[in-house]
């Protein structure tokens, strides 16, 4: 049966990219072996590596910039303690907009002061903060481009001097942004990029180096620059499956093209939610709505046990939401077609039919 | 072509553990879905961790005796430094046999003082200090039970008082050992246990919470014992690749059955570098060698056009020896067929007729 995988993460994966890896599991560059039993240090794994760095740069505008790519271990969760270990020297300013926000301004605190300079703790996280100012005498601003949680997204960034650190996790590649007005960007790989187990960070080189302590070599960007992200043994099946997926991006246009196609899901799934009279949406501010994980609530939790039913024998997987919202959540990342949004919302106008 | 891969690491893994592994990507338990685009928190995701995790400790005989079972990302390279954040407190003392115990060395020097109790680096770490003492006042010992790189191994470990730690990435599930004398294991899982991008900690939870620094939440090992290996998304696929893997040896009979093979392969080959007058080990001490990889070199380098063509021909991979140590380097881990082994042995005894 046909799948319609809104999964918010790890989530659906070009059908085309999934084939390619489960061959390569089994045989890979015609070796006669598997892409996961060879050395890291062999010229077929090298050139995975050096393919998916220069990929990821590319889709974003960053060669040739002063940009290095990197492919990491740990998820963002180990990028929210690096950012601050090799960048937080007395204090930084950070945006909060959900629960990752929150955990990575915990992390950096325990390495400098750490200003909130806005929240929308205070709404559960259902807006993004607007009007504020950014002190000037901090080491770098952070913020969280899209919060797959709440389902909101940053559509402005705003100017500082400082440094400007953002978490893409999940709307990396997903629409074109002046990707130049960022100095560290990081995004965990299974939203928009692959599979779990490797995380994309793309760093100014010229923003490192800075603080006085000492950094673990596995903590520090430079080390990693260093060895071309080979320090140690990468994760070697995602950041293939990473490159597999930047490859079937360029192949589809790129960010510009599949923005498009992100935009005309959104535009779909959300009129319905705004016309259909038994949902509603969970953001509070239009213009904050995500892209990438619509969030959204039955007016009446009666009709719950219907819904379910349907949208589960419609062949759709993964829309709970999050125990934090509740109610839904639609993930429309990169790799899932129109038609799978359009399955939905028949299954949406399904139940107000028989309501 | 039938491929004899004695790569050190990422190195074989068996057969038939990566045709499933390879099914699950494109369809994981009959869900129609990827086993890398479904959430880590779904049932079937979940039950694979805890599989995983309870095989380990099940082939360790560590069962119910206060020890967790975590997988966890960065490799060795980051257990290096969570060991230190987590357990030095004042003073350490390591055991230096080699390159990956020189890494942990450094790293440790960071969070307070290391003793370096003996090192065997004043001959290329070919054999293992012994007969050296471990002081009393120290917050753990450290050593590293199988050196990849040059190919000796820890047949028996030193009594201590202090915590015993130790660096099993190259041996783990190799060879019985009464692993109850160990407070902390680490391994890498891309030698016995699966690919590249996932790192098992089989930890005591009585030695932790000791130091009074604050860790960062992903480099505590307390917080991902506290979410069951599960505080942020784990790396899906070379987790499940370990399962399987740990649930292939079970099936072969465990640690205990497969150490035979293991011993077999061992004499074979070393019985042949030491016969044969046309090589020579590596490794100073004999009883020092490992069974997992062993290191030599040709007597006479005008050989080595005529050896490296006759081994690639009969498919053999993976054979060069590291640049530390040069010459050739064996690597045997629990995937690798006796078979393998003899048609190795049969090319260096073809060398020898020829020359």
């Amino acid at each position: 049966m046909k799948k319609h995988n809104f999964s918010a993460g790890p989530c659906i994966l070009p059908q085309e990219v999934l084939k390619k890896a489960s061959e390569a599991v089994v045989n890979f560059n015609n070796l006669d072996l598997s892409l996961v039993e060879i050395s890291h240090r062999s010229k077929d794994f090298v050139s995975v590596m050096e393919n998916a760095r220069a990929l990821a740069l590319e889709h974003l505008g960053l060669q040739n910039k002063g940009y290095q790519a990197l492919f990491l271990q740990g998820g963002a969760s180990t990028e929210f303690l690096m950012v601050a270990y090799n960048l937080l020297q007395d204090k930084a300013a950070y945006l909060n907009t959900g629960t990752w926000s929150s955990k990575a301004i915990k992390e950096a605190g325990l390495f400098g002061e750490v200003v909130e300079i806005a929240s929308s703790k205070d709404q559960n996280f259902n807006y993004i903060p607007k009007g504020y100012t950014i002190p000037t005498d901090i080491d770098y601003f952070h913020c969280t481009s899209n919060n797959t949680i709440f389902g909101t997204q940053l559509n402005t960034f705003p100017e500082t001097s400082a440094p400007l650190i953002c978490d893409m996790s999940s709307d990396i590649f997903s629409r074109q942004l002046d990707f130049s007005k960022f100095d560290l960007i990081y995004a965990g790989a299974q939203k928009n990029m692959g599979p779990a187990g490797t995380t994309l960070v793309v760093v100014k080189e010229d923003i490192l180096g800075k603080v006085s302590r000492t950094i673990p070599s596995m903590l520090d960007y430079k080390v990693h620059i260093g060895k071309d992200s080979m320090f140690n043994t990468p994760a070697v099946f995602p950041v293939y499956v990473s490159m597999l997926t930047l490859e079937w991006l360029k192949e589809k246009g790129g960010i510009t093209a599949i923005e498009k196609i992100n935009n005309q899901k959104a535009t779909l799934l959300y009129t319905e939610i705004d016309r259909n009279p038994l949902f509603k949406g969970f953001v509070a501010t239009k213009e904050d709505r995500s892209k990438m994980n619509a969030t959204f609530n039955l007016v009446d939790e009666a009709h719950k046990e219907t819904f379910d039913k349907l949208w589960t024998e419609a062949g759709i997987n993964g829309l709970n939401g999050h125990r934090s919202v509740g109610g839904y959540r639609a993930s429309m990342y990169n790799a899932l077609p129109l038609e799978s949004v359009q399955v939905l919302v028949d299954v949406m106008q399904e139940l107000e039919r028989g309501a």
